[in-house]
């Protein structure tokens, strides 16, 4: 098949990455499927650091999920290294799969002189094809050799499958006083022949904070980031968010309550930290040409805005409409309608960008589909729904259905 | 755009359709938007006609399933006529919608000599537009001048959006030992600039049967059939399947008890005809290459089964993989595993065609991806899934995800 096209929304500058105090990064071209670029990462961390993890529900769980979700449930208050490779999600392969990630975790804890319990480790790739050990036990001896604390975009880079561009995102916060890196990456929605699946994000900082307020924090950022964007519906079985906490930044103790104010700047850059990976993941969606945001407010609760907002942003009708730069606001409320979310079609109003489209069951008398047109022949395509209901609000990500999706994913592995 | 091709599954002849005693139609080219085309269907049928009735769950209902579903509640011993248009849906057209609604079926109770109350509607095509009362008040009429039993195939055409063939079947069966005429006709999955959306299905029979046990009738016809397809999740705001039993078949009494063994030949026949309308709706799915039945089996119980079958008829990456003719089984896993059903990844078996594809929790050593890939090539496609987990199953229906699906649906409305 033919590569797909560089994104539209690819970033013209590598953003300034700061480094995280208590971090260590290195890469390789370990061929574990892809020739000549890399496709394994191994970052090594100083002791106590504190890790909190988000991961997949699919029910069809990658080893290497259940691996990292039961080194978070042990030990999260002292993680040594991390581990991800591409090419291969180790995922639907059996006992065999299994007994791949007990090595690789053993040959890191060996080269960090920690305990495997301690090694996190994530995989996207092919799935249901057996992974070779080899790779991991030729590179990662290498990569321990040429530690750096500044590689975060080798990192990002050699966790793309089919991204058009690694996506990394740095920023100095304080946290009591101190100043703090959040440094994170990502890589994302890039589903190809042979079937690459999965999102996966990695942020670090050099914050003190226990376990179990990193989670707290953690979850509340996902909530509004990696949890609120779509790009074809479809789950990966291999979804990983992790989150790094080494307390290098000269604090005398660790938070450890997620109330605490002293944690209000740190917890809104993170925030926006979240946020900026996950716009990026789909910004780079298969075959994406507009970033749309789905506006849901005045809902009765944010379960029924969140409900209205991903039927809408999961509709391929919808998506198509976007897609064709079509104001076909009558796929929005049949999407919306479809949800089952026990809406009011006579209480809606629905815009397209600035223009009022709908109201009162029916199309706004002053509604001008030329406007609305212009609108949707920008990149960026604001839709936004009034429930008439309550004061709860909710904002998802996602992109347009074009023939580039198509393209990408229907093409026979060759 | 250019006009989307004739679907591969188009029938080359044109079925027997037999005319069902105590039921006369009629069309015309009423230019409700469509010009030059059959977009106006009216059916009148004898006094003490039982009806029953399946609508659309999207919560932006239109307008003429409210009546219709109104109609169905209050009087479904005693329907007289039915009026169909296709070009507009009648939906989110607020009071003039219900307006239009009440006036239609004014007209035509008066051509019909009945009471408003009986009349039933339907209408399909764009969403949000006014809707007109002249084609109605000037093509009824001239309909009810030409009604005959016989024009099934005209009403067929009468009722398409963008439909690329009219979907019709028919039989005779046996009730009570008296020859009784099944005929239906349907439209389908076109959803089209401007914006086209409905599944309409219009079942005819000569029986006699009570309306509670009809109801039945069709609820179960339509749980096998209906409402085990997909073409892209998409719940139209107009869907609606209604079945007429006019008691002309020389019957003595309505049967009124769905469990009545004299209903079994009947019961039969009525399944195979929304079977076969059903499928006929799915192979005229817009951009439909491939013809793709999903069997979820040994599943602990429907509800499982169901959640499975659609979570994979759904999936995006699912149906390109198929346009793609790719065996690209881990996709299957993965919508499997996102039902969030409770499945178990190691108990599972997966059939592509007739090949073994994985088991235990791993690809089956015996698995040729040749084979699968040779089946994939077909224009039926087969995936079974055995989740091992008890004695429930289900089939659904669905198509491949093709450009034609794009090239339909982002067209701009021009």
């Amino acid at each position: 098949m033919s590569a797909p096209l560089r994104s539209p929304f690819a970033p013209k500058f590598v953003p300034n990455l700061y480094p995280v105090p208590g971090v260590e990064l290195g890469t390789a071209a370990a061929n574990v499927k892809y020739k000549g670029r890399r496709d394994l990462l191994m970052a090594f961390f100083q002791p106590n650091t504190a890790a909190a993890g988000v991961f997949t529900v699919n029910e069809a769980t990658a080893a290497p999920v259940l691996w990292s979700r039961r080194v978070i449930e042990t030990t999260p208050s002292d993680v040594r290294a991390l581990v991800v490779n591409a090419g291969n999600a180790n995922a639907f392969t059996g006992m065999r799969g299994h007994k791949i990630c007990a090595d690789v975790a053993a040959e890191a804890a060996r080269l960090a002189g920690a305990d495997p319990a301690k090694v996190l480790l994530a995989s996207t790739g092919v799935i249901g094809e057996p992974m070779a050990l080899a790779p991991f036990k030729t590179y990662l001896p290498r990569i321990s050799e040429g530690l750096s604390a500044s590689l975060y975009k080798d990192a990002a880079e050699a966790i793309m499958t089919t991204d058009t561009y690694p996506k990394m995102v740095s920023r100095l916060t304080k946290l009591d006083g101190h100043v703090t890196p959040i440094t994170g990456i990502a890589k994302g929605s890039g589903m190809i022949a042979p079937n690459m699946a999965t999102m996966l994000a990695f942020v670090f900082t050099s914050a003190a904070i226990a376990p179990v307020c990193l989670d707290a924090l953690l979850r509340e950022a996902v909530d509004s980031s990696f949890h609120a964007i779509t790009v074809d519906s479809d789950t990966s079985t291999n979804d990983t968010v992790l989150l790094f906490a080494t307390g290098a930044n000269g604090q005398e103790t660790p938070i450890d309550d997620p109330s605490d104010r002293r944690l209000d700047e740190f917890r809104k850059a993170l925030g926006e930290i979240m946020i900026d990976l996950a716009q990026q993941v789909i910004k780079d969606g298969e075959g994406a040409r507009k970033f749309v945001t789905v506006m849901v407010e005045a809902a009765r609760d944010t379960a029924t805005a969140r409900a209205v907002g991903f039927s809408i942003a999961n509709s391929p009708l919808v998506k198509t409409a976007i897609a064709g730069e079509d104001p076909n606001w009558g796929r929005i409320i049949m999407a919306a309608g479809k949800a089952g979310a026990g809406i009011d079609p006579d209480a809606l109003k629905l815009w397209i960008g600035p223009n009022l489209v709908a109201k009162g069951g029916a199309v706004h008398s002053r509604y001008s589909e030329e406007k609305a047109a212009e609108h949707m022949k920008g990149q960026d395509i604001l839709l936004r729904l009034d429930l008439g209901q309550g004061d709860a609000a909710t904002t998802v990500w996602t992109t347009d259905l074009t023939h580039g999706y198509i393209d990408i994913n229907a093409d026979y592995r060759s």
